[in-house]
């Protein structure tokens, strides 16, 4: 170890330092000034201007998320080849809606309320009534308004952005499984996943369980809705299987192109842009300058993440892949912005640059890996979610001042319980409903096997290769 | 443990202990009184920044809408066969100028002033000066400011979002119709009804004429919107008659399967996220507590309303279309959301899960029903827009205390309206420019035979069966 | 006429009065009052309001401008020929990513602290740092809070607005070198464009240097960025020629037509929804009436402009390129955006339809006159934002209030700056890297002959024309 590395090493420890003593430092500033008098200007902002504004902003934060599921869908159905395409159509549009509807019946209630028996049975008759309530509450004596303004945003408004991301994270099993996975299996696995394998480890980390008090840092869930996304299409595809033909007997692996580059393309700007909700979102609030300025710090380093890891991934595709690969560049942009997903609003800007970049690496050397290990993830999701959702969380460490004891813990005991419930489900499914369809409807493609309509019905296609 | 580690569990478990004290106080506050007068909270919000925030609202929410110019492009070039899928782009492109153009002349001014000959003149020499007019007036006196202030939202933010919802519904028309109208004569016809007969049904209700005098309650238009294009459409399916050879003349339809149903599919997302801002922005404020909670709930019952849709539109398709059908399901979507538009504000959550619901089912329902009556509407419009627009409507009365009498006063009253004059313009069409594109482009398709462009021109297609 | 009635036409009799008085004090009230104090109605707003709110402004107008990238992507993925419809999506990617890189680096600080050397070093080291710094201050006494909230807005939601700028230029340029420029070649020029080319003229006029001074008047950059973008690739277009066969020695032209004309169209969407945020933002703030009102003003004009440029587009068509065109129309959209952005705030809305209509006109015709000059530009983008960049800059004469010789400066100024680099670093690569494949990549297309990747591989396509 040279000088210069030492010298770089020590600048490094010191900055960090003395990121931790500021951080510490406004940590304080703010729990003195905000609980008691804050000062002048933070006071500026009234308080139903704050619920208005922390309102308006989960609202469009979280119809961008919401778009991420068009984008997810685009990605997928230009990745598999167009004997799947509608039914990859047909598999999201599901999975958002079933989402949609487990997540206000049953999730979302466990999530915020903890995951003891019976309590969000109690939360789940409050859901019922909550729009005559506020409305109510707010036209009523002036202590009834005071305490809605107090809950910071409108109820519903937090649903809202809490649901979106529950979809997010049965959007990414949908990828992986994707060609084999039989429909309604994977719809049966997605009500699971929404209803009670999610909010559950919701509940022990936003929800203020037990990975919370410990200190476990994963601001907008590069492992607690990206890692678990991952954990539960790895176990799907463990339990599932590759593709028939992927993995030939000769060790040599059958090339399975998308079928649609440009909207695979236009899958990922889709996803990049929702993912300035995901995470901008996640400050949870915009009723103040502190608050303003978090958001605009996390859209930086969002964005400079993402477009380190389309970098990145681009460089490394040719000597890890054997040539420039657009579609490594493009996972690299999933990859940087699930990096950066874990600490984009107390980052350093060139910490994100170099968060993503690595990102971008890990991703295309993780596709490479999973290829080796005859896993067969149709569109590297597991690269890019799991693995950069494991990586984020521990640069947590590196440069925001996370514990690395403390990230490790979460990280782990989120694997365990996401891979290992999804496991368990996976494999119930396959010996019940059975979760993968029949050698012919895999042969002829789900979208005429299972569904009857083709994706492209009118175009000549080229006779599968083997 | 270090300090640095205790002083963090400490705060973490401060704010734990805050968070559930806050909890506490809302679930007492829940059981206390509703109604009465706003108070003191509800005046925090002050005028100038009540003022922004509905027009920042409005923009955004307009910004969605006109999104939905291209969910329903996507959505119907996908949905025609590829022969014609460049002219349904041109429609679509041409259709959404013309509302823009037609709208700001004669339409806004009409819907605004009422129907009174005259008063609309008046109206657009105001538009034209408008640019100067609310700046100056900001600038100017205080009792000027104020008058600005006092209008809730900048005059071009309320004409923004208005334009885009009359576009929409003349994109309705467009989707039925396609295949076989005439270009120019279709434009011809959104000139009409983006000028003259949608406004007038909008005086009559948002513009405060005699049906708003009643009460009848259409809260984003599930009627004023999406009834009055699908009767639009009705109108000028039964004038130009079904495409060549969809109703045989052995009693069985001709499949017409969708070209591009990942290119549908995205559409349908496009739809679902600008419908967040199509109702949610109906709201019309966005400047107090209030406003904020019922945007919310809007949100919320918007997503519950398409979720429910889609599933119940896939279960059902299987009985009624003999198969699970992702066409239906996607319709089922639209289903949903017409359904819940016209009161997503004030209705429980839970009916808004069974309205999306019963809407679905009716949609697929009317699908068949269309079919059978030999009706050939291309994307399903006219159920999911027009029937689902009168579910919609009456189930106000179910589940937001709307009076039976005055719904179905206002949806006879409109139907009559909107199908009368849209049957005498079509009519006049046919009879002047021709409805219709001649037996030899049509076969050929209007792409080749009408604009000389196709869609794909470099991909090998079938021929066109029989 | 009964009593109703007649109070009715009173009401809006003097309700016109009213407005043909207001109107008439406009003109003196804006002489007056805009330079003046701010009144009260004005100051209502308070100081830490304001700042939330143009914060969140730039955000979301800057997340939509970022969704122009997609737009530009996909317009030009479906008007290249399928053989290289991968590459293009690569390089809009990949530009994007750069952009957002260098502008962070270099770019940006060069921008906003002028072009003096050394200047923007300093500013490099406060992005740097500014993560924490704004957090700390406002935490902090109050008077640092106080300097932060004078910003305006958070320093990183401004550098995300400018960002986005600075790729759409680049943007330009990609598509009208579509085809036949070298992969590494466009990102080296994208690298230095968004770097140093753009920045400089950045720093002229919204930097506040001699242009700003001078009183040129580009609102939100209709010669700053799209006539930079369109010089920056006529420079190209010029120095890598015309695609093989593109000009045939007979004198005619090969027609060369968009392999996917709804992806064209969908692209045309995106820009015209990205063009609000690009248009509305460039008010830099959203923090007041005066604010609100003007950027709800500029969301109509712009609409306006768009609309009045498809249909004069769609109808000059046919005289000046012989059939009605849709690809003309769609140019069209962009001619008239292109047109409105140098004064979109204080145009009056029938000046907005006037420019943009006519920018319809200069586009299609610019098409035309590039083809005879043997000028080939896949996407038209020197018409659309050249041509109608210039146009849109002069029109400022016209409708509001700019003075021709300082206008014809700073066109001419820009010209001469962004071709002359633009050119020498063109050559510079040229006879370096090389900046155009070889006729067999070019032949093959640079999906397969350089990516080694293609767009719809499963698609049988026809082989092609000469």
């Amino acid at each position: 170890m040279n000088e210069g590395t030492t010298y770089r090493l020590l600048t490094l420890a010191w900055g960090s330092m003395r990121r931790l003593a500021r951080a510490a430092g406004v940590a304080a500033a703010l729990l003195t000034a905000l609980a008691a008098a804050p000062v002048e200007a933070r006071a500026a902002v009234d308080g139903e201007s704050q619920f208005v504004l922390n309102t308006f902003a989960f609202l469009i934060w979280g119809a961008l998320v919401m778009w991420m599921a068009a984008g997810f869908t685009m990605l997928e159905a230009g990745s598999v080849r167009t004997k799947n395409a509608s039914m990859i159509c047909l598999k999201n549009i599901g999975l958002y809606s079933i989402a949609g509807l487990t997540f206000y019946l049953i999730g979302y209630n466990l999530m915020y309320t903890g995951v003891e028996a019976g309590g969000w049975l109690g939360q789940v008759r409050l859901l019922f009534g909550t729009t005559a309530d506020e409305v109510g509450l707010l036209g009523g004596q002036e202590g009834a308004a005071e305490a809605v303004l107090g809950t910071g945003a409108a109820q519903m408004s937090m649903w809202f952005f809490q649901m979106v991301f529950v979809a997010t994270t049965a959007s990414i099993v949908s990828g992986t499984l994707a060609e084999r996975v039989k429909l309604w299996s994977f719809f049966v696995f997605v009500a699971v996943m929404t209803a009670f394998i999610y909010p559950v480890i919701g509940a022990w980390t936003w929800g203020g369980g037990w990975l919370a008090e410990m200190g476990f840092m994963d601001f907008a869930g590069s492992t607690i809705v990206h890692s678990t996304g991952g954990w539960a299409a790895l176990a799907g595809a463990l339990v599932v299987g590759p593709r028939k033909g992927k993995f030939r007997t000769d060790g040599s692996v059958k090339a399975t192109p998308p079928s649609n580059v440009p909207g695979v393309t236009l899958g990922v700007f889709i996803l990049w842009l929702g993912w300035f909700g995901f995470n901008g979102g996640s400050q949870l609030a915009l009723g103040g300058a502190v608050d303003a300025v978090a958001v605009s710090n996390i859209f930086a380093n969002t964005n400079l993440a993402a477009a380190a890891g389309v970098l990145t991934a681009i460089l490394v595709s040719r000597p890890i892949l054997g040539r420039v690969d657009l579609m490594a560049g493009l996972n690299g942009t999933i990859a940087g912005l699930v990096s950066i997903t874990a600490a984009p609003d107390i980052t350093e800007h060139y910490w994100a640059v170099v968060i993503g970049a690595v990102g971008g690496v890990l991703c295309v050397a993780g596709m490479k890996f999973l290829e080796q290990m005859k896993v067969d993830d149709v569109v590297g999701a597991v690269p890019a979610h799991l693995i950069c959702g494991v990586w984020g969380t521990l640069a947590v460490c590196i440069a925001a001042g996370g514990d690395l004891v403390v990230q490790l813990v979460g990280i782990l005991a989120i694997a365990a319980y996401a891979f290992g419930l999804s496991m368990l489900f996976w494999l119930g499914l396959k010996h019940t409903m059975g979760a993968r369809v029949s050698a012919g409807v895999e042969a002829h493609g789900q979208d005429v096997g299972e569904l009857g309509i083709e994706a492209y019905p009118e175009f000549v296609l080229y006779p599968e290769e083997d």
